[in-house]
């Protein structure tokens, strides 16, 4: 294996850090030497994307580059980010890197499909800034998808704060309120449910499975990774 | 924060991500901006080290030192490497760069401590090559610790094909044969076993929780690396 994955991580750090046991785990391999080399620039310091993007906070753009030109410099030859999120500003980091950078929408339908759900109403979780930016909506849209979203109580009573939670650590407890937000979406007639913010896989895992297709994007995106790769 | 961990890792590709894992979840952190930056350079490719070792195989060294320099690039202040045989070859790394190297063995010693340890005898699990350069016995051994090791019989039917199976991403099956050997070390006497190849506490998670105190090197490791960066 001459390629290296680039990941631009830290947003955050537990979702990417995740995403590598992931990459790790979804890889056939039998020996180390069989593996997919990868550099992970895992920079908490980003500011945050939601901020940015709802509260005209500081802009995460220059630190996303300095990432992108890191992954460069380390021998990248495509760049893979676990944060959906951050996909706000992927045309900009794409402008500026010759690098292709993998979409994590485009990971996420390649998830679907492989669920058996290759179009019709879905449920999209995410981030307050993602659903705002229609990040999923117009992408999978296209797709001849139909996206449902949390309704705003929903979003500000449950999937804000459980995405903070895991954040902080306090994974378990995250687990509860985006169980209930998913299957609110599949009571209003979602066939399945994208988890559309790399922490929320992290809170669902932390329970029981839930009784429907449920398109994570962490393992969507280190699958559209591997496949990058040739494996 | 502005001190960046290196990680020299892929030394195997699981074990690393699960010590990014590791690290983030053993930090005092409220959002993301609260955690240790940090580049993982994951090179599953560096030659293996036990087959360098025993086997006159290709030397790793400098594929160690590559990483070495690509983690200055990428601006770490640190280094660790969760791969204990690695360290084989610790002084020459160390000798090539300015970087500090955090050492895993005195990472296990604070593990040993921390779990109320402070000296006699103790087992020691690792590759083959970690026993027979003794890197546990010497460095151990000066801080009043006797090393128990599992016997060769233990090693070739037991250990070895379990870090072979982590590194082949089967990991529960490695979970039987590396708690018997465990067990069979406080058997023979040791308060404490060492989890001294990091593929092994991987192993060890995959089932019941053994009785007895174990020094997880993955852990040790992640904790000396928040001492280094104050938190």
């Amino acid at each position: 294996m001459d390629k290296v994955l680039g990941v631009l991580g830290g947003m955050g750090p537990l979702a990417s850090a995740h995403f590598m046991v992931r990459l790790t785990l979804l890889t056939p391999a039998a020996r180390d030497q069989d593996h997919l080399p990868a550099v992970l620039w895992s920079d908490p310091r980003v500011p945050d994307r939601t901020a940015a993007r709802l509260r005209a906070g500081e802009d995460p753009l220059p630190a996303l580059l300095c990432g992108v030109r890191g992954l460069e410099a380390a021998g990248a030859g495509a760049i893979a980010i676990p944060c959906n999120t951050a996909h706000g500003w992927y045309a900009e980091m794409q402008a500026a890197t010759r690098l292709p950078i993998l979409h994590i929408v485009d990971a996420a339908a390649a998830e679907l499909r492989r669920l058996g759900v290759p179009e019709g109403r879905i449920g999209v979780m995410g981030t307050a800034a993602t659903l705002a930016m229609r990040l999923y909506q117009e992408r999978l849209g296209q797709l001849g998808y139909d996206c449902l979203v949390p309704s705003e109580a929903e979003m500000a009573s449950r999937v804000t704060p459980a995405i903070a939670e895991v954040k902080a650590n306090r994974v378990a407890e995250a687990y509860a309120p985006l169980a209930e937000v998913a299957r609110a979406l599949v009571v209003r007639g979602a066939r399945a449910v994208v988890l559309g913010c790399t922490e929320i896989p992290l809170g669902i895992a932390a329970g029981p499975v839930l009784p429907f297709p449920v398109a994570d994007t962490i393992d969507g995106l280190a699958r559209a990774s591997l496949r990058w790769a040739g494996y």
